[in-house]
Formats: C-alpha cells, structure tokens, sequence
C-alpha cells in the first residue's frame, strides 16, 4: 500500500453533490450527524470509495471475527427530496500534523473527482456546561458564505471558536478555500462530556433547510433519550450526594 | 542502509508454506509460540531471511560482547510432518504509525516471494484476570475463513478483540487481506501481567491441528512450570498480607 | 497543497531591504516588536507573500465567522525614512524539529528573491524576574557584525543565551550564516512570564537607530500601560497576602 | 540545506586512520574521551569536516556572541607517534530514531572517504553507583575482534550491557559492521550521575595501548579532581543528615 490509497468500491450518479464531512470529534456530533444521515438514507446511499492511509492508526477493527483495515468512507446519496451528497465518515482521524493535511488534501481531490464545489464540514464545539438550547455555530472559507448561512439560523460570533478549527473540519475550510470549493464549518454546541445525539440533530436540521433535505430523526431521537436517561441518573447521584457541582470529566466523557 | 533492507541469508525448498508471524506483544505469546516452533523444529529449520529497518529502534543488542542490529528474522520450516512453514520473529515492533505499515508491506512482500497465500498472526488478549482455561480467539481477513477455523475450536465473539487488532498482526490481517491472502489472527486469552506459555501452547495446539504439525511440548511446559511457581509465591506472599487483591501491574508485569 | 507552498499575494518595489523576523517566542517580544512595525507604518505596507506549510499546525484561525489557513506572512515596508525592510509574522512555529529547517530555508529563499543581505530576527530572552531595565542581548552569524551592534547598544555577553537559540530565529543565524546573509538575533530581556512591550520597544528602538527609521510608540506603550495594571494589581494582591514571592507561572503566563 | 550536508573545511592527509565517535551520553564519557585526544594532540589535528542534519536540534549555540549551527565535526590527527584519527565529536545525538540510522550512515561514508576500516565507538555503562575500578565493557560487530581487546583488558561479559546499545554508537557496530568495518564499542563504566573523567580515562589508556598512542592527562585528571570535590561535599553534606544513602538524580544529575 502506498501513503494513502483510494479503493473504488462503486460509482454512483450522483449530480453537483455536496461534500459532507463527519470524522470523529468533540462530542462525536460531526460523526453522529453524518452517520445518521447515511442511515436513514440508506436506500439512496452507495458505498463508492475506501481511502486507507498509513496516517491512520496501523490497526483494523474486528466486527464477528472479521477484521476491516481502518480507512475513510464516502457515501454518495441521491435523495428523492434534495440536493445529491457525498457524505465522509470514519472511525479516525489522522496520527499526525502533516497526516491531517495529507487526507484533507485526498479528500479534497476524491471531491473535485465527483465535481463537487460546496463542502460542509460537521462538527461540535464545547461549551463546558450541559446544553439548554443547541446553537449552531459557523465558520466560511469566503465572507460571502456567511450572509447564506447566517439566514438559515446559523451563528457566526466575532471570537469563536476561539482556538480556531483544528483537523480535517479546519482544512477542509483553509485548504478547501484556496481551491476555490465554498466551504462551511457547521458546529453544535455541546458540553464536551457526552456523545451528544441533540447537537448533531441542530446540525441536521440547518442542513435540511439547507440543501431541501427530509430526514428522519427517530433513531438520533432515541439516542437521546438514551443519553437524557444517562444524565438523568447522574444528575441524581449528584443530588444524593447533596452536591450541585457539574459531573467531572472522568465520571462523563463518552459515555454513550 | 535503505529504510528497509531484506538480507538473503540462505534460501530454502519450502513448498505453499504458510506464514506465522509471533512479533512482541500481550504476553509475548505470540513470541513464545513462534520462537518455540523454530526450537522444536530446529534440525528442519534455515534462517532464510534478515529484514533491517529505520523503523527499528536504532540499537543493537548484544550477546556474549557481539552486538546484532536490531531486526526482524525469516525461518523456513520443512517439517517431517505438516505444512511447510516461514516463522516471522524478532525483539521489535516498528516505532511509529508509519512504520508498522511498512514492515507489514515488506513482510507481505517476502511472503508473496516464497508463495505464500495462508497467514497466522500469532498474539495474545488481555483479559485481565488470571486465566483458568486458555481459549483462543480470533480474527480473519475473509469470513469464510472463519467457520473452519470455529471447527477447529477457535471462538469468534461478537465484540472481541474489543479495540480492533493494532501493530504488524492487524495489518497483515488488513493489508494482507487486501493483496489477497487469507489471513488469521490467533490471540490466546492472557492475564497480560506475565508472559504466558499456556497461552502460547493453547495457539500452538490449534496450528497442529490446522497445519497437521506435531510438536513437543516440554521446553515451553517448563517455562510454564516456573511461571507457576512465581505466581504461586506471589499469591502466598498476597495471602499473607491477608489480601485477596489481584497482584499490581508494577509487581507483576512481564517477570520471566 | 505540497509540503510547503509560497502565495504571491502581491509584488512590492522594496530595495534591499533587510528581513526583521518576528515568530511567536518568550514573551512574545519578537511578535509585539514586528507586528508593531507592520501596524504603525500601514501606509507603506505591503502583504507580498503568503507561506504555507504541512509543518505548521492542521488548523485554521477564525475571525468574525471567516477562516484562514495557518501561515506566515511576509509585509513589504517601504518606509519614508530609513531602510526598506520584509517583516516576516505568524501565528506559529513549525511542528517538529526537520519543519523549523524547512520554514527557515523557504524564508532565506523569498529572502534571496527580495535582494535581502541582512536580518534581523527578533525574540525575548527569559530572565525569571520582572525587568526594570530592558537589556537587549545579541548574537550574531559573523564576528564582524558584533562591534556594530554594540556600539548601537546591543549587549553581547559570554555565555547568553545560555541553551543557544532555539527555532527559526537560531537557524536564521545558523542556516543565513551558511548561506552567506549578515544575520543577528535581537533579544530583549523580560521576565518570561508575561506578554512584554516594553520589551519590545527596546529592540525596536535599537532597529530604529540602525536602520534609520521613525516609528511612533503610542500603541505599544499602551499595551504596555495595560501590563503594569495587570502587574500592579498582581502584586497588590500578593501584598494583601502578604507574600513577596514572585506570581507564579499558572498565575501569570501570557496574560495578555 | 538538504536533510543532511558535509562541509569539506579543510582536507588532511590521514593514512588509514581509525575512527573514533564520542557523541553525548551517559556520563559525557565518549564526549570526554573524544575530546581529550582533540585537545592533547591539538598540534597535529585538522578540523576536516562539519555534518549538519535536519535530524539535529533547530538551534545554534553561541559563544561570545557568535552562533554556531548544531553540527557535527570530523576531525583528523596524525600523532607523531601511533596510528592516524579521525574523532567524531558533536554537542548532540539525532532526535528521532530514524534520524539515528541517517547519521551513522552519514558518518560511514566519510569513514569510507578516509579509508577507515576500524571503527572506535566511545561511551560509558551506567552502574547506578560510584566507581571503585574502572573496568571498560566492550562489544564488537565481529566476534574475531572479541579477543585482540580482551588482551588489551577490555572486558566482555555474557549479557552486558543488558538493554543493547541505543543510538550512534551502537550503529556504527550495527551498520558498521554490515558493512565490513572491524567496530567495537568501549564502554567505560560510571555511576550514571555525574560527568566522569576518571571513566573516560579508562577508556582513553586502553586506546593509547591499541593504537600505539602517547597521551597526557593532566586536563582530564584536573577535571577529575573537580569532580572529586563535587562528590566530596555531596558526600559530607549527607554525612551531616546522618543519611548514608546516595544522592538523588535530582541533586547530582550531570553536574560538571
């Protein structure tokens, strides 16, 4: 295997799609989101490229005794409803500084293949503290994106994020800009502690109006309550033990 | 030197062999178990191959005042009985994401050099505890290489190994299933405190099935014995400080 | 993107100019200094070149919604009075040790095509203690350079910096040496444990005297109002609790 | 700069010099040892070459003011009686593992350029306490080398030194010897604690015996004697806190 390697699992006719990235982040948001909509489009979705890189972690994951090299994963969707997709998941992001730049780079490349120009970047951003009402922040790689998207709900503040974007989601805009792509980082807020299904729903929803999507949310909904339960309990022991103080990390993150 | 350099030491007349890889690892099972395949088997055995890389660590080690660059070393076995066999060891795994890649490239290259087309990565799997019953769990390139390997008492579980396979055995299972091998990894349930020769004859037992060997037993059942032995002080030293505790990682890890 | 990428954002007629290099450091004195330079003589300003590397880190900043892609940037300056000057900024460092002699040799490259013969890289040196007096120290590629600068006042002393000088400011002495550039470092002395214009005002002072240029010092001097605020109310603090002891590193660094 | 770069300062007229290498390490024993022969045989010794590395440190030392790129430096010495030098000495080792195996190739190919065919590798075994005796422990690329030293008092012991030989001076055996240089390690043992002149002496007398050299120590013993004193006081202080154990890296680590 070369550096990075791209395997073309399937074509798929997809027009003018729109790149959507998910990998794995604060609060899984990004991954939650893009995966939730892969699934409930599954009968619109087609598996069309691995891309497997030795910027990954050298392992496979193991799913009844069957090994899988880790690799990347584009999906292209056709939704009856709305604009065609090329969705991106995976389980890893890249090991080092250059690898991050070296995937977006492929990424990109696999995008302009499928004549993509307009690129979503999905992800969390932490807050801190449990959320009450999920807002979506944003980031552009040209000021004209922002008037678009700002219409749509999303949130654009002088400082934040405040320590940039970093990863695939932020190169996806810097690298992705310089090529000339019209590119968007869309982030939910979220605590920072938990998997959090609501967050990645404030995303899906921006989304929807977005690119004239309809998209179920009963399995993302399910996660939630799933989670609320979780936090519920929490909450709980914590009033037991007469304290008001926020769950630490140790005893939250990820739990899902 | 190259980043990687293979020495031809000799050749060998080895027909279809298989390849066992046993590289350091959980336990040093897999260690154990290929290294007492090229003791037991030694009078039908060449040293084939030496393979040298940056990815080594840069040393050498150092055996009555001669040192020996740090390397990975290819055994050809022509047993009396059995399938013929390349054995993979050595004292190092590659010293970066990178690395562990290449390796496994240069390994699979020597492989398809002396037609091999069946692989064994031999490892072990933490479970924590100490084992009362050594069963063998494994992983494949393919699923259907799965069932004859369930015949021949290998478990398969739904979740395990729980984090995927990482190193040389994940991606010869990844990579070499890639090329087109049928590749297997074989990992024998471990305490992961001590090395552990049980583990190792519990994998061992399994290829002399699989690959219709027949191996002698005493040497590794020795070092079984003294493991025993320390174990057992170990646990009368923890019952008379009155603790039924399983000994600390910093007082057992790897003493053998 | 390639390793390394230089945009040409626009030309500028500068002669001869001498390179000032002001990257993130102790203090950020050599940031402040340059920076300074670049805002107060605007007017005769031109941004001429964006350079891009996989050595910086995978992130993009963000400012009111609209991200850009970690770079360095090189400001043309054709100042009224004094010599034209290249003032190099950025947000970063290279990421690893091989990427601090890939960004100083691509900033010698744009040097040699702008005619450059002298730099002047720019930085704090740590002294533990608040500064009353701001010594600047200097070292410099050739012997020759060194009376120069002394009789401007720079402070050449046996054994400072005593660990040498690390990063793009030390290669630009060390590789610009190599390559034949008259180059110097300009150190100004400061505590090490706050961000200090007054620091680097001293080296800029210096600069003024040696390239002689006019520059206004109302902006840094506010900045630097700012900072003894934050000092005095530190040490108000510590006097109401009746310690004398200096304000420790958690409590102090980069306040700014 | 390339990844690495030799400059030819000046050519010597060596006959079949020996190479000796005393990079840093433990108890700066080589680096002593290297260092020494350079000063003592100053009248008959040329600085030949300078390797510099992207594998170094980005930094330059500085001395009175003038930076020095971090090299390393080859220097040839016809004593008026022995064999003929080349002294391989540095400030640094590499600072990745890879950059290990570039630099002993580099420095064999000079060996090569000179007609090297025997290779001294300098350093010190770490004990963990003060030394009594200094025995040297030796390793060698080829066991035919083993006996000629243990004539000369070099001492090989059956798993000595036990982790092997990390970086330069271990390669120069590995790589050395892979291609067909006789190279042995000498390794004076010390304490692990301090700067050791008495070791590198040791060292330094069984060289004098092998190459036919004559050497002063009148430096080294001065700096012995410092170090005597340092170890002295240490030894005191302890005595009056009734306290007999030894010092604690922490007090003692490399003071010199």
């Amino acid at each position: 295997m070369d550096d990075l390697e791209i395997d073309a699992v399937a074509e798929a006719d997809v027009e003018e799609p729109v790149l959507i990235e998910g990998l794995p982040g604060v609060g899984h948001v990004g991954t939650l989101a893009a995966e939730h909509l892969v699934e409930e489009l599954d009968a619109e979705t087609t598996l069309v490229r691995r891309l497997y890189s030795r910027e990954f972690p050298p392992q496979v994951s193991v799913e009844e005794g069957v090994a899988e090299l880790t690799c990347a994963k584009l999906h292209a969707i056709s939704p009856e409803a709305g604009r065609d997709m090329l969705v991106l998941t995976g389980d890893h992001q890249a090991q080092s500084n250059a690898g991050h730049y070296a995937l977006t780079e492929a990424f990109l490349d696999v995008a302009e293949e499928f004549d993509v120009s307009e690129i979503y970047a999905l992800g969390g951003v932490p807050t801190g503290e449990l959320i009450e009402e999920y807002d979506v922040i944003g980031a552009v790689s040209d000021a004209d994106l922002r008037e678009e998207l700002e219409e749509l709900g999303v949130e654009f503040r002088e400082d934040e994020p405040a320590g940039g974007i970093v990863g695939v989601s932020g190169l996806l805009l810097g690298l992705g800009g310089r090529r000339g792509f019209d590119a968007a980082c869309l982030m939910g807020e979220t605590s920072g502690y938990l998997v959090d299904p609501k967050s990645a729903r404030a995303i899906l929803e921006l989304l929807e109006d977005r690119l004239d999507l309809e998209v179920g949310y009963d399995s993302l909904d399910e996660r939630a309550e799933e989670m609320e339960e979780v936090i519920g309990k929490i909450q709980e022991m914590e009033q037991q033990q007469q304290s008001m103080e926020l769950p630490s990390d140790d005893d939250l993150r990820y739990i899902g």
